[in-house]
């Protein structure tokens, strides 16, 4: 692993609600300095880190019902769209985790497939948030199959803002579902030092949300 | 107080995203035996509870942009809207809290007027959550002269999700800016007890949102 190949699995995160302009322009600022993959932002801020991160080649990565998935599909679909259309070119949707727990499959598999089809048609790419510390494994395999059968380029374990973030196991329980199909895995939630982002990795994800990305980075570069 | 306007003051509140549609119909069912005044769900919930409510007296509340309120404005106004034409006749909106951290004043009102258009011309009833708890005094004092300046029926202190939830001196406070211009203050936010409940109203809270309702009704019947 080199530091540019590192960088390049980070989306560089900053989602609490009381983050400010400011703190995004920085945020733009340290995602250009280190070549990040993405910002991972909410959706107002998506037009000022298109705009702050213009000829950088980091990409701008924004989230859709979140955090709890519970609001109605076309605002999904919505949310999605207008993001896209200023500049967002990955959407981290959550899924409906009460359906999913009540077993309602069809219906979060049509919550998923709606924005998967709108991310699709404007050739975005689409991660599915499992929030998977409200879950247990069953479900979770139930999940990945859904994101599969949906249309859905990643899954992705965590939105930060749940009672835990990802794990080595469930990691590799994902992984190992939805990899033979094509689909990726993103590590979120709780990946704070570079031994967490190693583990991650080597538990099967090719992505790491996580907002201490400039700390990882200096770790791993005072080896 | 009797029993009949103390529940009429409850907002009879679910909105984990864990939450199924089982216990979203346990909580209509509980909302028609009390008479709460509404149902507080997310917004995929909000067909269930307008079925599960019908000739009850009990309305649907749902929220918008909840809880970060970073979403970007037209997601804000579509989740209304639709939620109004599903049922819902009082909505939740968080306002943009990094903004008003910011002294965004002129984009956060924006934002909050969007809404309240849409809301007003459904004939709905917009109430604007703060978060107190990540404010100074100052930044609730502009949060209320702005909902008050857009058009907003209520303003409400909390999400539920944030580090702390209603206090007696933030209530007082609000209703101190509001009362004069025509708006009311719900708390919302750790209110558990009949206790929390009496000290919610006295310090001027018209509508307490909390999912402690029937505990509270409980309470008081007991006395």
């Amino acid at each position: 692993m080199t530091v540019d190949s590192l960088a390049s699995m980070i989306d560089h995160t900053l989602l609490k609600p009381e983050a400010t302009p400011d703190q995004v322009k920085e945020l733009c600022a340290e995602a250009r300095r280190h070549r990040f993959k993405t910002v991972c932002v909410n959706s107002r801020y998506v037009p000022l880190c298109r705009s702050a991160l213009l000829g950088s080649g980091v990409e701008v990565c924004t989230v859709v019902g979140f955090p709890l998935g519970s609001s109605e599909t076309t605002t999904k679909v919505h949310e999605a769209l207008r993001a896209i259309e200023a500049g967002a070119i990955e959407i981290d949707m959550v899924l409906w985790i009460g359906g999913l727990i009540a077993g309602e499959d069809q219906a979060v598999e049509e919550d998923i497939r709606a924005v998967a089809d709108a991310v699709r048609s404007r050739d975005a790419v689409l991660k599915v948030i499992f929030e998977t510390c409200s879950l247990d494994k069953v479900q979770i395999r139930r999940a990945c199959e859904m994101s599969i059968k949906s249309g859905a380029h990643w899954v992705k374990t965590s939105t930060g803002f749940g009672s835990g973030g990802a794990t080595v196991e469930v990691v590799r329980l994902m992984a190992g579902e939805v990899h033979l199909h094509g689909l990726k895995v993103k590590a979120s939630g709780g990946i704070r030092t570079l031994a967490d982002a190693r583990n991650m990795i080597e538990a099967g994800a090719e992505r790491l949300g996580t907002s201490s990305g400039v700390k990882i980075i200096e770790e791993f570069q005072q080896r």
